[in-house]
């Protein structure tokens, strides 16, 4: 806060020569205008989404601002890890939480966890094992093991943001769940690694490091999920309490927003994963919370969320395109072009390699474990899986400047090699594979097909669907009864003992007892819809249905 | 932004000590919703509003702060310029500007001129005079002219942000505009007196350099403005022209954000007054941009605005409370208690003189020009104008700092103990004054006597508000004609001519003027109520009442 407040007063309002940061902020206030303008124009564009327009207006700037300061200022708009972590990402997460289809994010819990976590080491694996055997052959013998670790982390984070602009919600909603929990999880994961990585020590590297690791990750794993929940439950709880049969718009919009915040916060504060943390609190606000607050809160809340992470999101895309032009490092990095070429195409086959080692594997494994034919990942959609989580983008920059830089210089030419090779394979993944996304999806599941995808996990009425028709307000002892019953007159399901239920459709299981408990226990305390008085209003015809409040 | 990549890089993912940032970051919101919280358990208390309680609240934390950290710390959170003035003053003068009653506003313009302007010149030259004149004889010896000045312009700053929370649009309409309507000028005229005063030279002072200051002065104030309505109406054209038959509620939230704070940063970055420019982008936002998006953009725009402006204001009376506690600069003023006590009463007198010497000789001025008698400011409501711009706030403190501080350390005992003093000062007005506004408005205007201060602006229909219903779509050349029909079918006004018009009722001629304008030439292009497909549905219930969407 020292520096903050340095770096504060030196853009004094009375000081003439420091109008810099005003300068930066007008700019990219600027920029971002003209990407949503640019945006709203390409939308029909089957190869442009706004994550490319974004990322080609900040590079074709950062050529004209290098252009015009002669080569001089390029670290001004150098990129910026807390910008990006305190400020721009938890707003990404979090609306993705608040927005995201809870009830097939949780059916696709198990396959969502093998790519993200098991995925994530198979493909850390795969990339620090082919950096250390090649690299060295292109002349970058410097590296320690420590930095093709380090790589291997870097370049296994996927990037969730682009992620939910390629893929649709409602038109793929079995893919965007997988890829994009994917992304979520994949997130924590690589955070967590790189962070291992970097305190690894390689003089007892033995099985019990081992063991810690795995001992930290699901400790991180699960107290930031439970940190999340908490926090969400409690503004819950906050709001319902104080109603006190005066409503107030802005406070309940306040503290929704401020404690959605604050979840991260308190989880990078505790060194847990705020990317989980602000995720789940999102779930757990758009379950309990959003019902509790007035028509006008929920409609504000909506779309102030998606606004907020809209422009967070164009805002990473245009900073990493400028941040492209870094002239420093790409000065001080002493490969030639062949080399740099070298490096750049074995990275790109590493990421091709190492994602498929483990989609296609994991996805088996899954297909295994669910049983049941209707939910089943088919070999399309795996091709899509695997292609749509190969684009790099700002956790694999962050991560490497974290890792090949003090205070945002390199180290030595071999860091800023490391600097440069990473930006390009971020822009690179981002643009080409970005753009070819979306004609694939078309390619790979026409319309035609899609509709069977959607089908896959809502129609055709299964037991467990009608089961969850029915068992709507019916707490937890009567349930499996009610529920049986149910199967009966609708001639689908014999009457079952709990444990045949539990062996033959787990998911189906695990939810209902979900929806008996949530009943009983947490909508009394916490609200959600039906538990606060409910006003037929414009909401429930205008926005009810786009917003996906279903139970989960 | 070398520095701020600096210090971002410090707080940086991996690192461990560097939690600093987190922690504040972490405190300051966990204290906003607490206060938001308080805030709302105290409103309907009397004393209290929410100002106060995070000022108290921001007060205690830096009490149990200093005590933890044993005296250490009080530099974490010292009060900061450019987060003062860049990211949390915008949104509440923006959302003033939207918000506020344009009509209304319109109507006291020549009123709010002369307080904010003219006023703070006599405010000025009587609280410099009179410190230059005490503080000697206090044992302040060390300040120079040039200092005074400066007091005399930090003391002259009310603060809009408090009075906004004390007076009641509703309520008092005509007191509102009025004292908040100086607030935005007055904030304008203090920056500008401020920043002339430290350029002056005094070398070579003559009539030209203040000839030359009226000057500055003048194309400012009107450069600000025409760059706030410019920024303003093209933002309604954008949103007007991209509509293409498919709007995106997004992306018109997203555009009109950015937009209303671009304004802002180009003002600053011209060295203009950001304030009066988001303040006229505000108004036209509201009258044009606001009108031509989706209906819930309408909301979203209108609580999300309002929202960010409430945190902006909790956060800085939490941030002004918290500072009070600034240990080293206290340590540094070498004066006795019996001297700081001779200081703050000095200043407090001058402040409570100083205003009371603009009020009521302007107040006099005012309805001399207005003649109309149900438009004049009464005696009892010249007291309330007084009373509700004693306050002093953050931008008191922040000038104070840029005078008295190099980077946030003062220069010698005598810059601290101005320092300490205005921290004294802002405190003690903003708890005290602002504690006492509510009760004395209680007291001197009764709700029977309210409700004449309400009719006083728009009741009983006077010519002009038949006039105003007649010519809604009236184009420019049948303007007068109809108008005066208007007035005779009613049998309140006589067939006159144009310049009778103006002579009788000059404000009511100007705004019908400016309507025939705004329908003929204006609306077209650039949209507004009535000039986009308007469905009827929930808006017009449950928000186009409460948004002031009046023509002005």
């Amino acid at each position: 806060m020292g520096t903050l407040h340095y770096l504060m007063t030196r853009t004094g309002l009375g000081e003439d020569g420091d109008h810099m940061h005003v300068m930066a902020i007008s700019l990219f206030v600027t920029l971002l205008c003209a990407c949503i303008v640019l945006g709203h124009l390409l939308e029909e564009n089957r190869w442009m989404n706004e994550s490319i327009t974004a990322l080609v207006l900040g590079f074709c700037t950062g050529i004209i601002v290098l252009v015009t300061s002669k080569g001089s200022s390029s670290h001004i708009l150098q990129f910026n890890e807390e910008l990006f972590f305190i400020y721009l990402l938890p707003p990404i997460i979090f609306n993705a939480g608040f927005q995201v289809k809870k009830k097939q994010f949780f059916r696709n819990f198990v396959a969502i966890m093998l790519f993200g976590v098991v995925g994530v080491f198979i493909s850390f694996a795969i990339i620090s094992a082919g950096c250390s055997f090649v690299f060295p052959k292109l002349g970058l013998g410097k590296l320690l093991i420590q930095d093709y670790l380090a790589l291997g982390t870097i370049f296994s984070a996927t990037d969730s943001v682009c992620t939910l602009q390629v893929l649709s919600q409602d038109d793929t909603p079995l893919l965007y769940s997988l890829v994009f929990g994917e992304g979520v999880v994949n997130d924590a994961t690589s955070v967590v690694l790189f962070r291992a990585v970097q305190k690894l020590t390689f003089d007892d590297f033995t099985g019990l490091e081992v063991l810690q690791m795995t001992g930290s990750f699901l400790y991180l794993f699960f107290s930031s999920t439970v940190l999340g929940i908490m926090t969400g439950l409690l503004s819950a709880y906050i709001i319902k309490t104080l109603y006190f049969g005066r409503h107030s718009t802005d406070r309940e919009i306040a503290i929704m927003t401020l404690m959605a915040y604050l979840s991260y916060v308190l989880a990078e504060l505790l060194f847990l994963s705020g990317i989980l943390t602000v995720f789940f609190c999102g779930i757990v606000m758009s379950h309990y919370t959003w019902h509790n607050v007035t028509e006008s809160s929920r409609v504000t809340t909506k779309h102030a969320f998606a606004t907020m992470s809209f422009i967070a999101e164009t805002f990473i895309f245009l900073y990493v395109g400028m941040d492209a032009l870094d002239v420093d490092k790409w000065k001080m990095a002493t490969t030639t072009l062949g080399q740099s070429f070298g490096l750049f195409s074995t990275l790109l086959v590493l990421i091709l390699v190492g994602r498929a080692a483990f989609v296609f594997p994991l996805s088996a494994l899954s297909n295994y474990i669910r049983k049941s034919s209707n939910t089943k990942i088919g070999i399309r959609q795996q091709v899509i899986i695997w292609w749509a989580g190969l684009m790099r983008g700002a956790v694999s920059i962050a991560l490497a400047f974290n890792q090949f830089t003090i205070s945002g210089d390199a180290k030595n030419p071999e860091f800023a090699t490391a600097i440069t090779t990473t930006i390009g394979v971020v822009l690179f993944s981002t643009v080409v594979f970005g753009m070819l996304t979306k004609p694939l999806i078309n390619w790979l599941l026409p319309v035609y097909l899609r509709s069977y995808s959607i089908s896959d996990t809502s129609d055709p009425p299964s037991p467990k669907d009608l089961n969850s028709i029915n068992d709507f307000h019916v707490p937890l002892l009567l349930d499996s009864e009610q529920r049986a019953n149910g199967g009966l007159f609708n001639g689908m399901a014999p009457r079952r003992s709990s444990l045949s239920m539990l062996l033959a459709a787990p998911t189906s299981y695990i939810h209902n007892l979900w929806r008996s408990f949530d009943d009983s226990y947490m909508r009394p305390v916490f609200g959600g819809r039906g538990f606060v008085p409910y006003v037929p209003g414009y909401l429930s015809i205008a926005e009810e249905d786009e917003h996906n409040s279903s139970h989960f």
